[in-house]
């Protein structure tokens, strides 16, 4: 059994040496491996970042004799999972006085602002539902125009087939500037017979992940590679207020593996305050029926604190929303929002919609975890599959040769 | 001639060609190609991040004809432009009230501070140089240990060849956790005949590398690649006051192009302020004439605010180090120094000796930039000619198959 972990200090050899002879209350010199997740507890705390207590088990009972570890086995499970986190809790080094680390927040945020940031955001629904308008509500800019409408007359056109239409902008608040790609998907779910509607949206997304995937493994890469990758995809479901459609399920069990889909319930004044619950939950029980996972998945909250954050927002999504990018004058402040005879929806109040909490969710607390989901689970799959498969094409060429 | 760039919205093809019809004084639907990278700098500003004007001009260029470009392949390189960097000048669009997006620095940093912090520090020198004292000084913990010593007479022992040890920390500071492995390289130079003593050295640091590329191009590779690729290289220089010795120019010509060497003179306390000043000149000048780059590289500064900084510190290198690890009481407040008889000096003094430039730079400005740099050239080139080695081996062996 080898070990890829760090060499240990004295001072750490001795507190892990310690701890294990604690365990051997026999003094025989070995212990119970089913003791071990606990002593790693003990020495690096209870949840150590980046560790996977699984793993520990297994490695320790790989280098386990009928369940006993021996004490020189056991320092090889512990700097391996040392080597894992920097949660190292008694076995860290005492510093005495002001060093200075702290400061490589500071310098990795100044150098992440000179180079600025990427988001890659796609809209699905069928037209109608206010895709548009919804991407420059949230982003406060015209950053989507309508795609089924010619410049002249607004007649609608839908496409014969689903296009992909993607822009870029480059949005900027406090000098921190955003890279902004927009995908649309003008005619997704408007004809007759709407079959195999996501596959050109399917493909699109790959095509993104084999780019990405092209250039990370050439030879001479790019110092920064471009992120074409959608890191969020918005379906859009209409208000209907009784249950998902076929195409809605059909799409969202295909798509889950590959993209995060944030659903949402657009143009949501329709709905009383009661029926919009009931069709929630109604959403969120037939989502859990067919075992579609929509963002953020639940096997991937990292921590106490992502779970409980992340339940809350599971518990009220899909979020109920109304866009709009028309102001009005409400006591003298400029409102977002939508004027009727009866009433004015404004569009960033939490009483009125839940806008503001799929904005918040998007923008200012999940941004970057929608892109590190992208990047270590979605691109991760991608790629671990393209290169199996290049592989056994390979082997099956080698084979036929020989 | 492909583009890879990004697709245009309707006012920045409209910003584009205002420009470019503005430049086409003749109404001949062409303009010089010498032209394009102005109006590149016009349209996304004077030095955009992450963009380079050499590959603009060359990208123009292919596509012209005759020393030409028509208006439809000058949209094509600008739309390229602007996929390599986020200052679009004129081109970005206007936001109407706050979105949120700078509060993606915080989410970042929260992420980063969950993961930690890794740093990996090589010591070079001969033995009595100071070497663990200057660590555990510039750290303020025991991270390193004599290595030449036994335990219990502490006389020295010189190891027959030049080892490597490393030992890996974790050192808190106001929550940042640091992950520092500190490698050290007893024997070097300590023996009668040193050559190739440093051979064990480029091993190690190409081991990294290599352990670091097996992870990154495995098919099942890890979420986390741990990062034992040496970020810097202290490289000790004794103050003798006359030249640099063969040894120090064979080790550092032959390491520079694979790791950051940082050449410091250890205790310069045998030094005055005059000779320290000739012996930096000196050691400058025959760096210089021996083609020899050491960290930071002067081709490396991205923009004028890194070419102002690290000037300024390239003046003042290699500094002049004194370490200790003693404390003395100055005036009630805890000092860092050594004592003899004819004065006190202090280590963290600027006026006494470079200590705190050096520590200022390898942990409070430079630690992400040393990071960075080990992997966007020394590490790519590593990968670059593996690869390249590689690909011939595979092509070989298909040829003599054939």
């Amino acid at each position: 059994m080898a070990f890829e972990g760090i060499r240990l200090s004295k001072s750490q050899s001795e507190a892990v040496s310690a701890v294990f002879f604690e365990a051997d209350t026999q003094n025989s010199g070995c212990i119970d491996v089913k003791l071990v997740p606990a002593l790693v507890r003990k020495l690096l705390g209870r949840q150590p970042h980046g560790l996977d207590p699984h793993i520990v088990r297994i490695k320790a009972e790989a280098s386990s004799t009928k369940g006993l570890i021996q004490f020189t086995d056991f320092v090889g499970v512990m700097a391996d999972a040392m080597a894992q986190t920097t949660n190292w809790g008694a076995l860290k080094t005492h510093v005495g006085g002001y060093v200075g680390i702290d400061t490589i927040q500071e310098q990795i945020r100044r150098k992440a602002l000179k180079k600025g940031f990427e988001f890659n955001i796609m809209v699905v629904g069928a037209s109608g539902l206010g895709k548009s308008t919804l991407v420059n509500t949230l982003f406060k800019a015209k950053v989507s125009r309508r795609s089924c409408a010619t410049e002249e007359d607004k007649t609608p056109i839908i496409p014969k087939t689903v296009q992909i239409k993607s822009v870029g902008h480059v949005i900027e608040e406090k000098s921190v500037r955003l890279k902004l790609t927009v995908t649309d998907t003008p005619g997704f779910g408007d004809h007759i017979n709407n079959e195999n509607c996501w596959l050109p949206i399917i493909e699109y997304i790959n095509e993104q992940y084999e780019k990405y995937l092209g250039e990370e493994i050439s030879v001479n890469r790019k110092r920064h590679i471009p992120d074409t990758r959608v890191h969020c995809c918005l379906y859009f479901i209409a208000p209907t207020g009784h249950s998902l459609k076929p195409l809605d399920l059909e799409f969202m069990s295909r798509l889950d593996k590959c993209v995060n889909i944030v659903p949402i319930i657009s143009k949501a004044d329709t709905l009383t305050v009661e029926e919009r619950q009931t069709f929630k939950k109604k959403i969120r029980d037939e989502l859990d029926s067919h075992g579609i996972s929509t963002y953020p998945m639940k096997h991937l909250d990292e921590d106490d604190e992502d779970m409980v954050v992340n339940t809350n927002l599971r518990d009220k999504m899909p979020f109920a929303v109304v866009g709009s990018d028309k102001v009005y004058q409400v006591s003298g402040k400029p409102i977002l929002g939508r004027r009727t005879n009866w009433g004015l929806i404004e569009v960033e109040n939490r009483a009125h919609c839940e806008f503001a909490n799929l904005r918040d969710m998007l923008i200012r607390s999940h941004m970057q975890d929608l892109k590190d989901v992208t990047e270590s689970i979605h691109y991760e799959k991608f790629r671990r599959e393209t290169l199996k498969g290049r592989e056994k094409a390979v082997n099956g060429l080698e084979e036929s040769r020989c």
